[in-house]
């Protein structure tokens, strides 16, 4: 015997915000302690977020189930649906989030064993604060459904790719003038990779928000910084 | 006045498989051409590959809102739904996959610029013909609902991950060797990144076929390569 069963259309569809606000807030602590396990060469923290991830994964199935369940059984219309749809996208989003962040937190324990490069972590840990305040206003927009800040999330995209590009020089530089550095400095590329990407999600949830709130299926094409480093 | 209103049922869910199947045929040419344009250094086959992918993000959109429907309006229930949602996930993967494919396709057109590395682009020759038979084995198994191709696709995982370490070694002797060519390595370290993901997306799609046909969750514990590039 399910309680769901036993809920209100209502109840369940509150349920399902609320497990995806909960699991945003993992997410969201997820990326700033694997940034901060790369700062601070935290092995113990690497191995707490790695461990961690398995939590995102449940979640995301639960909502998943939860979401697929209500749409079967109280066929939700218009914004009902649309509400329940974004759920299921957005957890898939957070889910990915936490795969970065957990392979962020895995390179970090790789360098941390050679030495040690302060240029390129801070440069990582600066990364890490923009896209950790991406999530952050994300996840309020979803909160309130508060289109204006998830209009503002879609917008500054670029200031991530703005960010990653300089990263991804720098590194061009660190490894031409040190080349036994390559090695390590390889697993900080990937790093800032991840948080682009992870900014990326940041943009597809603010994408969802905005088709759940206003029914418009997209934003404008999105604004996206043309780079040499597609 | 929507056409599939008039369809059956089980048109309805017949037409679901057949737009996957569609979709994954193109998915699977969108990554041959983008490992053709990388090896030819042709310039026009990648511009394809990059404008072609549209056409992937639409038949996602499609499928899940065809699905979504369904599973409104016609309450599928037990291997009807998971069907269904399985549909809704393989195109998902696929759409990525497409994503992941017109990556290597825009980095072949940044070292087509550069001077060949003969060794290197034959080695992403090597690993695009694996991944892609990964694809069209994983898409027999959706087509027939073949769990035994499913479960080789499943276990021949970390074969893949193999041809990745390899190059990821391969790489770092090349870049080590000769530094003027790190900013070109970097975008080949990309490429071998993304067949690596394909070739992942290939696996989730075979414990989708796997949850569609039996009902079980997942399958055991995927097998993982333990390697020092997470």
């Amino acid at each position: 015997m399910n309680p769901h069963t036993v809920k209100t259309y209502g109840e369940e569809l509150d349920q399902l915000s609320a497990e995806v606000i909960l699991m945003g807030g993992l997410a969201e602590a997820q990326v700033a302690d694997a940034v901060e396990a790369v700062a601070r060469r935290d092995v113990a923290l690497a191995q707490s977020v790695i461990q961690r991830d398995q939590r995102l994964d449940e979640l995301e199935k639960d909502i998943e189930r939860k979401a697929i369940r209500l749409i079967a059984l109280r066929q939700p219309m218009a914004s009902d649906l649309r509400k329940t749809v974004s759920a299921m996208k957005i957890a898939t989003s957070l889910e990915r989030t936490g795969d970065l962040a957990k392979n962020i937190a895995k390179r970090s324990l790789v360098i941390s064993e050679s030495e040690p490069m302060s240029g390129l972590t801070r440069s990582i840990e600066r990364m890490g604060k923009l896209v950790s305040s991406r999530l952050r206003d994300v996840l309020d927009a979803y909160k309130g459904s508060k289109l204006d800040i998830a209009q503002a999330v879609w917008s500054s995209d670029t200031e991530v790719d703005e960010h990653y590009n300089a990263m991804f020089r720098e590194l061009l530089t660190y490894m031409m003038g040190d080349p036994r550095t390559i090695s390590a400095c390889t697993h900080v590329l990937f790093m800032a990779k991840n948080l682009e990407r992870i900014g990326d999600h940041a943009t597809n949830m603010a994408e969802h928000i905005h088709y759940e709130v206003t029914g418009e299926d997209y934003m404008n094409e999105r604004p996206k910084l043309t780079t040499m480093e597609p």
